[in-house]
C-alpha cells in the first residue's frame, strides 16, 4: 500500500522543472534542465522522459506510486492540444498524443500559467479567494485566471494571455507575436534584462558593467539583486517595467474585477521593490474608491506553483472520472 | 387572475428608459425621459414615481400586476448600494433605501450595462453563448460580462468599467474619472458627437456643417445617418472611433477570451460602418488563430436590452427567494 504520486513538468520558454509530488502537494523531489528549443515537441517529450528515468533511478518505488502525469506548456492549450507556444515555436501540435507515446500513465495537460494559479489557489495565496488572476511573471508574461474558485481557460485556452495585451501599439519592442508593445516586452525577465542592458551603456552603473563584463551577460536575477544593493539604475528599470505592469493590471481589473492579483515567477522575486511601482500604476487606472484597497499581491509559493498546481490538476481528473484535459 | 408584471427603468446619463414588461420580457408599454443630472438620487427617483404614475393612468390594472421593479443605474453597484455613477455625480448613495420610500413593491437594482447583458443573454444574441461581453456604446461605455451563462458583477460591481480603460495615458480627452485616454473618452456616443465637431471646423463636410447650422449641435446619431450617405468625413470619425473600440475589445479578449463580444447602445445603430472597423481594430491585437474567427457581433434588442435583462433580473430575484441585490 504504497502512496500516490504525480509526476509533474512545467516547462518553461527558459527551463523545466519536473518533480514528483504527493497527494498533498507536497513535493518530494524536483529537478530542472534547460529547455531544449530546437527540438520541437518531440524534443522536449525526449526531455520528460529523460527526467522521469531520472526520478525512477533517485527512488525506484515511484515507479508503481506514481498514477498520473501533469504537464504545464507555456502557450494556449486545450484538451491536450496545443494552438500556439510562441516562446517554444510551436503551433498546432497535438502534444497529448506525443506524450502519450512516452508515458503510461495518464497524461493531463495545462497551460503552466493556469497550472500556477491553480497551486496558488490550493496551497498559495489564491486560497479561498473566488476571483483572483496569478500573474507569471518569467520569460514572458502569462496569467492563470480564477473565477468562482474554477480555472477559466476561455475561448482556445487563451484567457490570461496578458504577455501580449497592448501598453502603446506604436512604439516598443518587436514581440515573438508580430506585434508592438506587448506586455511582455516591457516588463517580463526578459524584458527587464534587455533594458539593462540598454542603460548600462550609459555607464551610470558600475556594479551591472561589472557584472555584464564578467558573466557576458545580464539577467533579471542580476538587476535584481544590484537593485536590493541600492544602485539607483537597476531599481529605475524594475519600477518601470512595474509601472507598466500595474496600469496593465488596472486595466485588465476593469474587465472582470477580482478579488485578487496575485505576481508570481521569477520577476516576482524582486518583491518589495517591484511591488511598489506595480501597485502604483494600478491606482492611476483604477475607479477612486480602488486606489484606497490593497488588491495586489505577491505570489507565496513562487517557482514550484506551476508542478503544485500540476499535481492538484491530475488529482481533481483522476478523481473524477479518469482522464479529461480542460 | 391577472398576468405578472414588471417595472422596468433604465437609468442612463441622457435618457431614462421605463416600460411595463410581462414575464416573457414583452414590453407592454413604455417611456422615455431626459435624465434629470441635478437632482441627485433623490431628483431621479422622483421622475421614476412619475413615470409609474403615467403608466398606471394609462392602464390601471397594472396597479395590480405589477410584482417588482428592476432598476438599472451606469455605475458601481452592488447590493442596492452604488458606490459611484460617474455620469450622474453620484457617490456612496443607498439608491435601494431611496427607491423602497418610493415604490411599495419589491425592488431590484443592476447595473445597466450588466442588465443590458443579461437581457441578450435571456432573449437577444447572448442566447446559449457560455461567455460573452456585451458592451453598452452610449453617452458612456459600459459592458456586462457574463461567465458560465451568468452575470459577473465583480468587486463593488465594477466588472466591465471598460469605459475607464486606458487606450494611451499621455494624450486624449479628460474623461470625468480624472484620467485621460479612457475609451469611453474616444468611442462612445459623446466621444463621436465631439470628434464630430472637430472635424466639422475644418469645413471639408458640407452635411455636417449643415446640420450644426440649423440644430446648433451635433449628436452621433446625426454623425452615423451623415456617414451612412457617404460623407468620408463622418465616416472617417466613426471608423476611428471603431478601430480603438476594437483595439480595446483585443485587449479584453486576452483577460478571459469570451466566445462573443455584443454591441450595443445609440452608437451600435451605426452596423456595418462601425463593426467593419472594430473587427479590424480586434485583430490587430488578438493572436493568430483569433484573426481569422468572427466574435464581434450586434447585440439584438437594441435599446430595450437594458429594460428587457432588467425584467429578468426582476422574475430570476422573486422566483428565487424573494428580495436580493447582487
Amino acid at each position: 500500500m504504497g502512496s500516490i504520486m504525480y509526476l509533474c513538468f512545467d516547462i518553461g520558454g527558459t527551463h523545466i522543472k519536473g518533480g514528483v509530488l504527493d497527494e498533498q502537494g507536497k513535493i518530494q523531489a524536483k529537478r530542472e534542465v534547460d529547455t531544449n528549443l530546437h527540438g520541437g515537441p518531440q524534443g522536449i517529450a525526449r526531455q520528460l522522459k529523460e527526467m522521469e528515468g531520472e526520478f525512477m533511478r533517485e527512488n525506484p518505488a515511484w515507479g508503481q506510486e506514481v498514477k498520473g502525469v501533469g504537464i504545464g506548456v507555456p502557450g494556449f492549450t486545450e484538451k491536450g492540444w496545443v494552438w500556439e507556444a510562441v516562446n517554444l515555436g510551436w503551433k498546432n501540435e497535438d502534444f497529448l498524443e506525443i506524450m502519450k507515446s512516452v508515458f503510461p500513465f495518464p497524461i493531463f495537460i495545462l497551460n503552466d500559467a493556469n497550472a500556477a494559479a491553480l497551486g496558488e489557489l490550493w496551497l498559495g495565496s489564491g486560497q479561498g479567494i473566488k476571483d483572483f488572476i496569478c500573474v507569471t511573471l518569467g520569460t514572458g508574461i502569462g496569467a492563470g485566471v480564477v473565477i468562482n474558485s474554477a480555472i477559466h481557460i476561455g475561448k482556445y485556452g487563451m484567457a490570461g494571455e496578458i504577455g501580449h495585451f497592448q501598453c502603446g501599439t506604436e512604439k516598443g519592442y518587436l514581440c515573438h507575436c508580430g506585434n508592438r508593445g506587448c506586455l511582455e516586452t516591457l516588463s517580463s525577465a526578459t524584458a527587464i534584462a534587455s533594458r539593462a542592458k540598454e542603460e548600462e551603456k550609459k555607464g551610470m552603473s558600475p556594479e551591472l558593467s561589472r557584472i555584464l563584463r564578467e558573466k557576458g551577460n545580464l539577467k533579471s536575477r542580476d538587476v535584481i539583486n544590484v537593485a536590493r544593493k541600492g544602485d539607483p539604475v537597476a531599481i529605475r528599470v524594475l519600477e518601470e517595467a512595474g509601472a507598466i505592469l500595474g496600469r496593465a493590471l488596472g486595466n485588465i481589473f476593469l474587465v472582470f474585477a477580482p478579488d485578487k492579483i496575485l505576481l508570481g515567477g521569477g520577476v516576482s522575486k524582486a518583491g518589495p521593490l517591484l511591488l511598489h511601482s506595480v501597485r502604483e500604476g494600478f491606482k492611476e487606472i483604477v475607479p477612486r474608491q480602488m486606489k484606497k484597497e490593497q488588491v495586489i499581491f505577491l505570489a507565496k509559493l513562487g517557482n514550484d506553483a506551476g508542478m503544485i498546481g500540476l499535481a492538484k490538476y491530475v488529482k481533481m481528473n483522476l478523481g473524477n472520472e479518469g482522464e479529461k484535459n480542460a
